[in-house]
């Protein structure tokens, strides 16, 4: 792993996705909320578990699947999330380090088992996700890796820390330690419920706290309590430094304070197969171009492309070379 | 699941199988023959791990391969094979009664951790094998649920079981119990090295203790001595009831006492992204159309255009909906 200092440091909820075909009939039954992350507890996960299809594991997490794509592309990364030490943390760690990232947190020895997310895929490729957060909710401000964060130029926090409250302090010692160096701090909003769960906590952080914004429609409409996109627009606008908000097949919006709004087409996919992941790997090819310098419709434009990989097959992690294909892009 | 007679029973080493892309660099580098399953140790197959890439874990094994494909098909199916009480065990079990398999194997208490199969999947969708067996060595003919072998129609049995002489044991007295009811055996040769390992005893198995035999081109001409695929066809039909022979893109070659030998073509796949999992398929779909009794170039058929299936995707389970996929050629 290169000694060189990191670009970019994730912190986030360290999870193994279990992923599973399945139909809008066994959604309704369990009262799944589609296209949602909803938290469950370890017997509910179980329960779900039982009844659900043959699955595939794959390592997860928001911010570890940006962080994981943002080395795959070339970029030097470090993650920051908490593992048990089992099976599924050995996969987790594993997984993360053979992608290329520093990932030095140390395991929880005694407590709960590796988060895992149940995700279910439906024909129309929307997942479904129920997240039992486990060894995740253990990460104290203790875990950071606080040399790191202040080497790196972003820290990349996913909004899904706020779920618990221990998490919820790393996070904020997390930007703290990050603009004392005089680097900058990103958030991404994670989901729109979420969103509902914590607004104004988010609302402050995204006046006072970030610099860099990621959000899709839902989220952003759900921040600013709007059902009008463009006034949402406007309203970060005057918040944030940066923002930029995905919005399907619809591309996305880059938005600063002292331009107009850059709007970025989607990359084409022949056939969607799983969403999973789009907005983590958006995050990725954006961060991937923005922190080589590249002028914003491009790093939109990066981003767009990691996404479309993503969203061509099952699972949230890239299977194809990701530096080759954002390097095709840099010479064409 | 129903309680009605199971229509088979796979016996086989319980499986997780760990995918992950590669290139024949690293082959060379790490000493891996091409195509073959390798036995390791435990301390090895950590050793591969750390080396190799971002995985993707889901549940293997080749006769539960083909069991939990049969059952997918919409045959009742049963399994026997031993895990370890512990995360992947667990995954294990999971999988194989997701697909409406009745798996009833107690699990080992204290002692290896549950098989794993390293894969390591090249772009010309070879995969190369290296397991650490763990947990499944310790199958005994105690964990043989007799009851379940007398009942089903065949007992299929995988060649890999060979490779450990607690195993062997449980092998021979599960063709012993399902002979005693008037049932019929079968066999997967699995691997052409593992025919070299046991030639003598797979001999002696054919001639005298096997009914239905899978073998591809590489194994039976290994079990054979010879270099000649139509020398090994004419040495089968002496020594065996019934044999389906596969040839990878030359189709397939059923052999039986009384008739010629059937050639069935193979079904055209667009482009062949990982063979893992393509005999157990075959298998799979032949030894359903041979439940309905159908005629044996229709149970070849149904066998390639399971495994037609399998090769178009990574890993070593259907993706798709089998039963439909059987349907259709059934109406067709």
């Amino acid at each position: 792993m290169s000694k060189e200092p990191v670009e970019i440091v994730g912190i986030g909820n360290a999870i193994v996705d279990v992923l599973s075909k399945s139909d809008d009939a066994f959604l309704q039954q369990n009262s799944l909320n589609k296209g949602a992350m909803t938290l469950i507890e370890e017997d509910q996960a179980e329960a779900l578990y039982q009844k659900m299809g043959p699955g595939t594991a794959m390592s997860g997490g928001s911010a570890a699947n940006t962080i994981a794509a943002f080395a795959a592309m070339g970029g030097r990364a470090g993650y920051i999330g908490k593992i048990s030490n089992d099976q599924l943390g050995h996969v987790f760690r594993h997984d993360i380090c053979a992608s290329g990232v520093r990932f030095t947190t140390a395991p929880l020895e005694d407590g709960p088992s590796t988060a895992r997310c149940l995700i279910l895929i439906t024909p129309d490729a929307q997942r479904t996700m129920c997240t039992y957060l486990g060894a995740c909710v253990w990460i104290a401000p203790s875990d950071l890796d606080e040399a790191m964060i202040a080497e790196a130029g972003v820290t990349y926090l996913e909004g899904y820390l706020f779920d618990r409250p221990r998490a919820k302090q790393t996070f904020r010692r997390a930007a703290d330690v990050a603009h004392a160096a005089g680097k900058k701090v990103a958030l991404s909003l994670s989901d729109s419920f979420c969103v509902e769960r914590h607004r104004d906590e988010f609302l402050d952080l995204v006046e006072n706290h970030v610099d860099i914004l990621f959000a899709n429609e839902s989220e952003i409409m759900a921040l600013y309590k709007t059902e009008d996109f463009d006034r949402a627009v406007w309203q970060v606008r005057e918040h944030c430094e940066l923002a930029a908000l995905t919005r399907s097949e619809k591309g996305s919006v880059i938005v600063t304070k002292d331009s107009d709004p850059i709007v970025v087409p989607v990359v084409p996919v022949a056939h969607v197969v799983d969403t999973t992941g789009a907005g983590d790997m958006y995050a990725a090819g954006f961060l991937f171009g923005h922190a080589r310098g590249m002028p914003l419709a491009e790093c939109g434009y990066l981003g767009s492309l990691a996404a479309a990989e993503v969203i061509a097959h099952v699972g949230a992690r890239p299977q194809s070379d990701l530096a080759a294909l954002v390097g095709r892009r840099k010479a064409g």
